[in-house]
């Protein structure tokens, strides 16, 4: 959200007058859409997947112009954006995120004539979404939020980045048709563009929920402006996270090439530009693993960074790590600007070890977004749980390589209570699509915990309502005795209730 | 949350020391509680539901002392406390809170092999729960906050309300007690007392989540200071609610003399002083209920409030309301203030003219805590459905009285979108212990629209985490194959994913 006086395309600020109707537009269309039966609603979310699929030769050809990332990067991300659409489109027709419950009444209940009490959850409302720069099809307009915002029945309002505006503009005209054709409302899906158009729809009281992913400063900002209206919202907020990784001795001992090659693809990828980076990584002092991963590094051809305020913030970061007391160099890496003002980078790969960095971890700890890794070299002795749990406070990720013949037991739950993802004898970029996914950590990582990626982040965008005593006619269809949609219901039968606590009784 | 310089007892204040010792000692506890198995955490809410009704008595004479509330509620209360911990024991076994989710790695996925991803969330970290002070059993020490809390597996600190400071301390002993000789760490259950102590532990770094019931203004301090520290905690905080009630032409036909005996008993119990209680009540002009209703008033005895500072505040509150314009008395009502400082309130019932009402409703629609209600009095054709959208914001309850022969559907819709808690032809107060009921609702009912009561309160104290090609012996149970705990796991077994999105194919 700072000011960006170098970047070259010019994107429209969205009008007040347009911000007020697009969050009337939303509001308006919020019943009819949830007034919608889930096959509806699915199918549009399908319909939307297909369009994305049927123009991927355009919005590819616009994404590589505006981000400078790869064809088949883009290309791959963006068959994820349409398999995630899928996903969803699957997560309404199951129905198991509504939580439908059905406590029927009970005359003889311990604490008196009980009620017919029924509950589930109910779209939240309009939700603003702030696309991501880093993803421009995945966490972008018709990506991870808006999926999941979507498929819980809100109405959306993307609030584009200003790294790739024609694409945002070309993505949310397909999708707001898609959408419609398939029966949606009007109103479904809006774009806005413009930093005080989105901190002004951010502020608008018929938002009911916001998301975000990009930097801790920007989020914190835009988390407090939700939290200081006169009607606090809730604020989803992807910041960021540094992903340690420990690799045990035997780790090492056992696959030290495949690691260092493994470490190299994923700091380099996308040039570094993900999220999920690995920024430091812990192994054991006398690794030997030097030459391995200067070769590798010196493979990696040099990529275009996204726009050149990134460049411009990664000079920056990796200066300071540079100028660090103690850091070694292992794989040199540049960054140089070209006469458009974008970046160019090749993998930066350095060493420092643990006794230097433990006093003071400051300048290290500060996630640096870009193609840079610090390997913490640390005696073989070193607790990791011990060093997890006092330098780390929040995570995407945490990553543990080791061995069979290796107790990580405590690492790992020191990991669990740190981290949204814990994995093992892997690379935490290229966050896998699959239902029990979680991108999300304890603060910093998040706002607040949630995950925007996998099927539980509908979540986020749901709020429970019961009915009691309700005649039938009036009952949302989750919570009907003939149960019209299929959805699970979790039916607590009268006089059950008499046995509670009796099976826990010691 | 303002300083209370009328109360008689003297609540020392936890000194910053031990509020530092206690927040150290939650944390200490909470990985130990967390490795219990289900059934010691299950067994031990069992034990402390035990524990509390074996010391009924004393408890009650405390309560009675403090509170003024009467023997029969208190006990009442005492025991939907007890079947409160039981129904969360029975949650804990159940393990559906946990949400477990397996997905098996995909050799053939879409995008690319896919690893073995699991999830289920896990304890927050310790919680603070700020007790209230009108339901010294079921929303204070050992209340549904705590019950939630602990359930979810995290240690609890209360700050205790200074409402009723001795029983505050006999029910946090009794439950320490009861819990550590149930086999839960010593610091599962501690009690700070004093405002400064009570913002200095919100404040506290190793505090992960708090909770609140009480007043728009305290509850707003308090998130706010949860939302500006370093790292925010989500605060889930139940503000008030002003609960409106609609009467339909043909309810008040067919059931009039029923309404308003059953208006006043929900108006006075508690002397009014319970979150729930109708505030507002929109009826038909030349309902004809005047004399029932001041008849029914005229029956209701003097009752005691909670203290003297909840009696100030009546005081005031029911003088800003009487002073309105066009107000009429059906009920006069009284309140007086004895000599220890005490108030002791007779029920205040009034009527306005929707003419009247609707232009200038602030000072009406206000949450007065206290034996006071007003009728609006509508003409036949008023749209309730626009008028509930048109007023009201974020409401724990909406109450619709009704008959089969008139259709309510666009007034229940109207009413899921503003309340936690939708009702037929009944009273909000009382609310049912039960799995499906949920207390809580848009802000300001809620802060953030979770509830306090039903199972699904659970759910504000988890985080989910995810496990990426986890070795089987780091797994936490619920993920395992083998599933140790009998917990629900969802499983997407390999191979489903091609199909993703085909259901919902038009």
């Amino acid at each position: 959200m700072t000011q960006d006086t170098t970047q070259q395309h010019t994107a429209p600020e969205t009008t007040p007058d347009r911000v007020e109707a697009a969050a009337r537009a939303a509001h308006a269309a919020a019943p009819a859409l949830a007034a919608l039966p889930p096959t509806v609603r699915a199918a549009a979310l399908v319909a939307l997947a297909d369009r994305l699929a049927a123009n991927a030769d355009d919005l590819v050809a616009t994404a590589m112009e505006e981000t400078g990332l790869a064809e088949a990067r883009l290309r791959g991300e963006l068959n994820r954006t349409a398999v995630q659409l899928r996903l969803f489109a699957d997560t309404v027709l199951d129905g198991a995120h509504l939580d439908a419950r059905i406590d029927f009444a009970d005359p003889d209940f311990a604490l008196g004539p009980r009620p017919d009490v029924r509950s589930a959850n109910e779209p939240v409302g309009p939700v603003l979404n702030f696309a991501a720069g880093n993803f421009p099809f995945a966490f972008s307009v018709a990506g991870g939020d808006t999926a999941a915002a979507l498929a819980a029945a809100n109405p959306v309002v993307v609030k584009a980045h200003p790294g790739h505006p024609r694409l945002a503009r070309q993505t949310a005209a397909l999708a707001a048709a898609a959408l419609e054709e398939a029966g949606l409302p009007t109103g479904t899906m809006q774009l806005i563009e413009g930093q005080d158009a989105g901190v002004a729809m951010l502020r608008h009281p018929l938002v009911k929920a916001a998301s975000f992913t990009g930097s801790l400063r920007a989020g914190r900002l835009l988390a407090d402006i939700a939290a200081a209206r006169p009607a606090p919202i809730p604020f989803y907020g992807e910041l960021g996270s540094v992903n340690p990784v420990f690799a045990t001795p035997g780790a090492i001992a056992e696959r030290g090439p495949e690691f260092a090659a493994g470490l190299v693809a994923s700091v380099s990828g996308s040039a570094g530009q993900l999220c999920t980076k690995p920024g430091l990584v812990f192994l054991p002092a006398g690794h030997g693993l030097d030459a391995a991963i200067a070769d590798a590094a010196a493979a990696v051809g040099e990529h275009r960074m996204l726009d050149p305020r990134i460049a411009e913030h990664y000079t920056a970061g990796r200066e300071a790590i540079l100028s660090a007391a103690g850091v070694r160099f292992i794989a040199p890496g540049s960054i140089r600007t070209d006469e458009h003002g974008q970046g160019w980078a090749t993998p930066t790969i350095l060493a420092v070890p643990l006794d230097v960095f433990r006093p003071h971890p400051d300048a290290l700890l500060t996630e640096c977004f870009g193609p840079i890794a610090i390997l913490v070299e640390s005696p073989a002795d070193t607790d990791y749980a011990d060093l997890l749990e006092t330098l780390f406070e929040g995570e995407l990720t945490v990553t543990v390589h080791r061995t069979d013949r290796e107790d990580i037991t405590a690492l790992a739950r020191a990991a669990a209570r740190r981290a949204g993802r814990v994995l093992f004898d892997g690379w935490p970029t290229g966050v896998a699509v699959t239902p029990a996914m979680r991108h999300g950590g304890p603060w910093p990582a998040t706002t607040n915990g949630g995950t925007s990626v996998g099927t539980a982040a509908i979540a986020r965008f749901l709020r429970g309502v019961a009915y009691q005593n309700a005649p039938a006619d009036v009952l949302p269809a989750p919570l009907r005795d003939d149960n019209p949609w299929g959805v699970p219901q979790r039916i607590a039968p009268a006089g059950e209730s008499a046995g509670w606590g009796d099976r826990a009784r010691a």
